[in-house]
């Protein structure tokens, strides 16, 4: 079976050019000059006239189907994947987590029972350490073996996912040793816990509050705190969703000494502030994510990190859950809001609107944070994450004109409400391949569950391979 | 005429693939996965087991039989880029000037004559202005018109080059009318003026006195200055041949802000410290070029800056004067010596010793930084810097394990020493080929003089294209 | 003749404490305990019961009766030193300046003259220097001689004051060999003059085109530069009215790296904004001055380096034009309206009203500022700006609780309006003693004309002795 | 008794004056100019010619008979107190501690005990804090009530002193509410503790480990978390004992961001550097405390932080231990060593020769850091801390010209070694005065033990009352 796509533009994280692109079976056979007529030879030809082609999206950051206490996130591997897939996004690597009574073994089992016979595309998982123990640090080896080779700890989260300073010191020690990159939601958890209690002693039970007892300076506190202890471990780190002006300069601090830091940040740090918690009732809890939404300051700070290549990636920390029968459990306490926001379609989506046409980013760039980046940084390049030879046949086909709503009722994700109510963005997929296949065609998903593939991804080699 | 590169590591600035390039004429007509066997069906077929295929070196700061006084760098365009192609560069943009007496169009005719029927492989050309008038910022225009969409201020050398504040800022205003991109060489040449007045009547006229008499913190103001006004402007601005950390402070800040600006340095600044300048005798000539060569600290915080992005471009100033005949001339005053160093031909070698070799950085980050971004910033991308469909195929197939010695005798620049004498390094190219011409094959040029063509640019489109 | 001071709060720059000024003829006697009843053998007796008691301000920045083409500034040495002791300001250093057809000394009898006769409280001479020439430099040694032992130079003021680079460097250099204290006005004037060119071409006149035609970044650029001749020329440097946070940024800077650099910010600068020369009709002409008011970032890092050190003096750049009869000259172009705001009675009553009772600073850091740092940075200290025995008698007795209008009428400054028309302050002086002599007593002048000694300066000895 | 220091100069925070002292019983009666001769109607003359008159030293942070396991430190309230006498210093505030099995009180009275009957100088205390809990936050009201104004807590010594984050923040919000100011012990304890246990794995047990198991990076971090911790809680902070570049870094970013940060360090950091711990034999035991000393380039930069402002205070951190019989514990594990250093009487002797007399800072800065600044900081200004009408009449009569030996044997402090054996300095006390009375001359005590007086201190007021 021999696709082309003719007509395009293309992009890679190096720059556009014109060209077709030939897909034989499941990966691309080349990239050729319109001039060789390559679509003449073809199975089926795809006209890209007008648009751009692109890999496909890589979600570094999701949480399908997690539990958390007595519910789950909303969207599973089915659900979760179709509406990424229609956001031309092609992979996602999930957190697996293990209970505290598990080996991470059990817990990894238990993820891959999650996503067979469901994922519509290719995902890996990153392993979750929850106070790390001698014994997790002597299983992380199987675990990468498996290839798992990303682990993440929390300075956030005390007695759940919480590890103190010494634990985060060892596991980065390990995961050195094990060329295995660790990843940090660095928030300040104990101080937190203090403001929590405090809030809801005082009676200050509002979404609001969710915002005001995780303020920008523990996040940032934590950045250090997490690069500082890399940088004595002598390991690379991966900050995830950073939403702050404060800790992106961190970043920046650690980065200048030398240390191999990665930033990630989401969509909703770059579209949306904290005003959103003071929405009227309780539609404020629509927008509870840890860390939470921050100023326009940090929007700005972000925007600017993105440009001048201090944030390497943009994922989505898609953790869904149903406004009325999930987030309402706050009602009467922000700290019981499960935290979380959907996203995993609308990635590419928001940052083509507000980063491309606003002439903040150019298209180079953007696939550069959705894709190429993220597969690099986590072990997937050159397999996924561009459009080359070899490269498995993971392609959207991107018409810069074609509008799509925001709406919840317009998406496809599993999840009673959108935080882009209101919200048409122009720019989105015509097609969508993953190895091969047109899984997506004018926003119609035409795959089936269970065509995904799990991704044993190799050591991270950093973003400059 | 088909021409297939096979068994190859490409590499462009996104990154790494196995990849076979098929050339047809002039120009690159795929990438294809070599199982699509595309060597089989090729009129040449070059082997590029064990070696990288990469897009051809884009010098953008070279002064080829550069008039100074009585004398001229002593590479012309044939020599000069004879040399350069020796050293995997396909694509040179040299910087033209213009008398005092004459516009801008004729300096720019009298480089045209200089390249005609010599360059070897694709040249354009900068336009340098002198004490900026009026006169000048009409003709901006018409320069721009035909191809030379750079200029270049100096805020060194009051008297010949050197244009005042507000110049400088006129200038940089008319250039963001015409999309055109500025660049600038910074140093306070009217504080440097005092000290080598001062140097040279306290009877200090030795070479090591070039450097002390051009402090670093003299070129950090003069950093600081030009990216002020390109503020001022709206303008973005390109620091040529950056050689201290504290001028790459100044370009860190200002990039903070939100400026773009673009910053270059030399291998001689990453490989090498004022301390060559205290040699024997007059040994200390052979290194003397302005900015001066710096102390370590500069030469880690450089080598820090391309690897974190902070640095844009590796391109050589390449203004090689022969030691015997032209640097003696300032035996006895420093200042009379002629100011540069050869390098058009050692670039990606020192790059790849003592960047790839070392770990400093990646083969993908290589490529950005002696092609792509040169290309994107100067207007010739997709045309030049990078592999792709329907680029020119100037293609260097570098052979990471090919010895070379840096000896004068070794190299191919018309000029009587090496900075580098006694220095080998490993990685060099095995083939060189221009618009798909082998012009260089296992360190034998077999190209022809004036097969270059000069290269009409587009306005530059920043790095991020 | 003997004068106790009893039952005050003794202010020096170290601290308060309750303590007696015992005053014998001209000079402090004793400062002594309370309990040792000082006040019980004294030929005067002042109760300054619930008061501080201060050394008298030391404004170093003042423009009396300067000539500006065919006008002058409206306060002379008379009404603006009367003016000066009605806001507790008992010594001023004035700005003496010389035409360029005349040297030095000519410049300084001049000043001379002007005071001579006049002046109500004790003052000295800087030495302002307009394009630096070699009969300058070697003109220095005297004027040092005669104790003005500081000179001030522009970067401002193209074809009036401006020196360029290298005449400043020169300077500097001389300075440091006499040891004498260079001040710098730090904008970039040929810029500015391109800026005021453009705005005037595009009948943009109003007063507001005064402040954007002098942006902040001109101003930063200039103080980095100031600072880097200063580094080179090894010698200290004082920068003069600091209006903008990206200036402060600077002195933090380079004070980081070791440089002596003493940082002056004026009353107005951290009192308005450019938003006041906003105003109706041609009501924004009494707020222009050199450099501009700036943004209330720029107000608050103001405030934040008077707080933390950063800044070590406020002085008033006291420079005052009738509004009616002066600034009016530039009502079609702004750019012929002189430069200057009246200040020389305000700068304590704004200081202690918005620095000390809304708690931004303490009462000796307020002491700190406006008298000991000028006095010592300037070679006056301990004869003048502190309390302490043998230094003069130069005192305010100043009451917390006494309201001060700031409306024209309510002052004696001359000139036919005030910035801060319609402003009540509280906390100003009871009584004002210039050595030993009470010369305001509750509102009223008590002294006599030319009272006045000129001051013969050491060299500056730095804010620490 | 009346006691007149004449012939002197006087110094302060705010300067130097010449002026004689007048003593009346305990107190100062006044500062008089000379001409005054008070000098003649004293009971006592004591005559200063060519010598500075400076308030007594104050010494913020000592260890005096404290309990470390079953040792406690080598000198005792008597012994601790007659030897800073000697150097200079009239003033101590030790750390009371509390047993985990006590409340507050317990400890306090404890610590009362301890100083009772032998201190010679005045005392004050603070309080420590280990593993803040309820309790503890209660009991702080009390404790401020009798006078212990301050709050010590650890990020360091994890199980014996360590607080965590939530422990911290509450405590602080504590003391914010009392007028308390909290001092932060800042190294990252629980990655000190990892780092400490490999190295012990790895038999690196020699003291230079010490050093290396306790990296700069580490405490720059846990200063960077106590300076977030405190701006969450709105309150000020002090950072005792600062080592290290990086963590003085830390302290400057949140000053400019208007944070109230006080900052600490000691003599030895200023004059010793980790190389100490690389002497033969277990002789680096000598010099085992913690936070360690650092490299020159740490040393460098706590100079200039003294210079420009950045640290307010000088204290001893005094902690000594026996080489023969305590410090030897650690003769097969570097993590036995007793953490500590001798210092009582040195400090103002170091600080004078290293600081003044290599013109880093000046006399009144000099006593700012010693006096002044931790009077204030610590609520004991003006009593204590300078020389004023009605303050205690704590003073030193220090010849700049008394040369002093460093060595163990010539000093009196009950410990066997002395870190800067082989040392003279130039400059130290011919007389210290405490409350009036002459407790050294000439190199003797004569005082007596017990005199000393425990102080009730106010709350803080900051550096710049």
């Amino acid at each position: 079976m021999r696709t082309v796509i003719v007509n395009g533009t293309v992009v890679t994280a190096s720059g556009c050019f014109k060209a077709d692109v030939v897909i034989e079976g499941e990966r691309i056979a080349s990239l050729a000059d319109p001039a060789m007529r390559e679509g003449s030879r073809a199975d089926r030809v795809i006209d890209a006239q007008g648009m751009y082609v692109m890999p496909g999206g890589v979600d570094v950051h999701t949480h399908l189907d997690m539990p958390l206490g007595d519910i789950a996130s909303s969207d599973d591997f089915l659900t979760g994947t179709v509406a990424a897939a229609h956001g031309g996004t092609t992979t996602i690597i999930d957190y697996a987590a293990h209970a505290p009574s598990e080996g991470l073994r059990d817990g990894l089992l238990a993820w891959h029972a999650r996503a067979r016979g469901k994922a519509v595309i290719d995902y890996g998982f990153h392993m979750s350490l929850a106070s790390v123990s001698k014994a997790m640090l002597d299983e992380m080896a199987a675990i990468v073996e498996e290839g798992v080779t990303s682990f993440k700890l929390f300075t956030a989260y005390p007695g759940r996912l919480y590890s103190d300073d010494g634990q985060i010191l060892r596991a980065m020690q390990r995961a050195r040793e094990l060329g295995a990159l660790v990843a940090v939601h660095a928030e300040n958890g104990l101080a937190i816990e203090v403001l929590i209690e405090q809030a809801l002693a005082r009676a200050n039970t509002e979404p609001r509050y969710h915002a005001l007892t995780r303020p920008e300076a523990l996040e940032a506190e934590a950045t250090c705190r997490a690069l500082s202890l890399a940088e004595v471990a002598g390991a690379r780190v991966y900050i995830v969703h950073i939403s702050s002006r404060r800790s992106l300069e961190e970043v920046a601090r650690f980065r200048r000494r030398g240390l191999s830091v990665f930033a990630e940040t989401c969509p909703h740090y770059l579209c949306l502030t904290a005003q959103e918690l003071e929405r009227d009732g309780f539609e404020g809890a629509k927008f509870v994510c840890s860390p939470p939404l921050r100023d326009s300051a940090s929007v700005e700070a972000l925007w600017q990190g993105l440009a001048t290549g201090l944030i390497d990636v943009v994922a989505t920390d898609h953790c869904p859950f149903h406004f009325q029968s999930q987030k309402r459990r706050g009602l009467h306490s922000f700290a019981l809001i499960p935290n979380g926001l959907p996203g995993i379609e609308t990635r590419l989506l928001l940052l083509w609107e507000r980063g491309v046409r606003s002439g903040r980013i150019g298209p180079s760039r953007f696939v550069e944070l959705v894709a190429t980046a993220p597969a690099k940084i986590f072990g997937l390049y050159p397999r996924k994450g561009t459009l080359a030879p070899g490269a498995d046949a993971d392609i959207v086909v991107w018409d810069p004109n074609r509008a799509q709503s925001l709406a919840a009722q317009a998406l496809h994700m599993r999840v009673d409400y959108s935080p882009y109510e209101g919200l048409t963005v122009h720019g989105s997929p015509r097609y969508v391949l993953s190895r091969g296949e047109v899984i997506v065609e004018d926003g119609s998903f035409v795959g089936r569950p269970g065509r995904g593939h799990f991704l044993r991804r190799h050591p991270s080699a950093g973003p400059h391979v």
